[in-house]
């Protein structure tokens, strides 16, 4: 049995749950708060799990798997249908760009950590932090969507009509954005691919609002 | 021909520097400057190739390939040996982890355009922008470290005695870091595997001193 290690919040555990629900897997969860108690995903023994003390972890017949993307690819790899991945080489470099375009250029500036970081460390106050939220958004958005529109390989999903892996990263980026009131009117092919795909069960099992832990 | 599009100093073409050595292709450069004229790799021409704006990209009969991970499992598929991930998926996720621990924890958050915000916008000074540097470094080392500490998979290379994926993103990690002085001593698996991997003519030729644009 699958067991996911995560937290309703997480957007990098947000990834794995669409891909686990698109693949059909069924799994078992460890819920990490990453505030509560100082963040229980610090705690000793989750730490010798995952030395980068970071949700999501996978564990798999006594491997733990690790970072969102890793786990994904190794989903990929071990239940290979239905594909996350397009079969040509040039498709999946495209989709795993679009998937590392959020998950290395947006996500990063705006995680928890680093929003303490910007208000606890350097002082600023919460509207700063937001500025900075927003900011980072905007900034990453506008190179997604520069990706996506007008390219023929798009279509209702971000490559073609099936979900994909870059599909995984986009719906929760983009549901955070919303989180965050930023004004996603610059980005209409991002909004419309989100939403399309909020409407598959795949992803709308997998929202933050839909788990056991979520408050 | 290939063609790479990079810049002497980024840390993420420096990765795709070392692939395309260690696969032992050969390649044209298109140099984009960062910083000179307001950054060359904002002007249109470059914009209307990569939407993201930024380096690298790789163009290959046609195709345009961008982010740095992305490009490298490209060059993978298509030219497969040596093989810079393992054969199985457990290896496999392993390897992609660490490079995007890398890639995605510590990078981004001192890319820049980073750097630049937390002066100019956010009005700190150099000396708190070299403590916000030295900050994630540390946060982020500390997590890699306890990947390949004590692995009894971490061999003279991040996984085993051959340089793979996490090795192309651990060397510019550990260039950048020693660049801003960060105290390493915390990282000692870290630190050898990179030297080790320094005194590879594959590594070695991809170092920042060594292209055509460096200053």
């Amino acid at each position: 049995m699958l067991k996911l290690h995560g937290y309703f919040r997480s957007s990098a555990a947000y990834r794995v749950r669409i891909a686990l629900n698109l693949k059909g897997l069924a799994y078992e969860n460890a819920f990490h708060h990453l505030t509560r108690g100082g963040g229980e995903h610090l705690r000793p023994d989750y730490v010798a799990l995952n030395p980068q003390a970071l949700v999501p972890a996978l564990e798999d017949d006594g491997a733990v798997l690790t970072q969102s993307l890793a786990i994904i690819e190794y989903l990929e790899e071990r239940f290979p249908e239905p594909a996350l991945l397009p079969k040509d080489a040039v498709g999946r470099a495209r989709v795993r760009a679009i998937a590392l375009g959020i998950a290395c250029e947006i996500h990063p500036l705006n995680n928890l950590r680093v929003l303490g970081y910007v208000t606890k460390e350097l002082g600023h106050s919460d509207a700063e932090r937001t500025k900075w939220y927003r900011h980072w958004i905007a900034d990453g958005f506008k190179g997604i969507e520069g990706l996506l529109a007008g390219n023929p390989a798009t279509g209702s999903f971000c490559h073609g009509d099936k979900p994909t892996l870059a599909d995984c990263c986009l719906v929760p980026q983009v549901f955070n954005a919303r989180r965050f009131d930023c004004d996603l009117t610059a980005f209409p092919t991002m909004v419309r691919i989100a939403e399309h795909a909020a409407s598959l069960p795949a992803f709308a099992a997998a929202a933050p609002g839909k788990q056991p832990d979520a408050e």
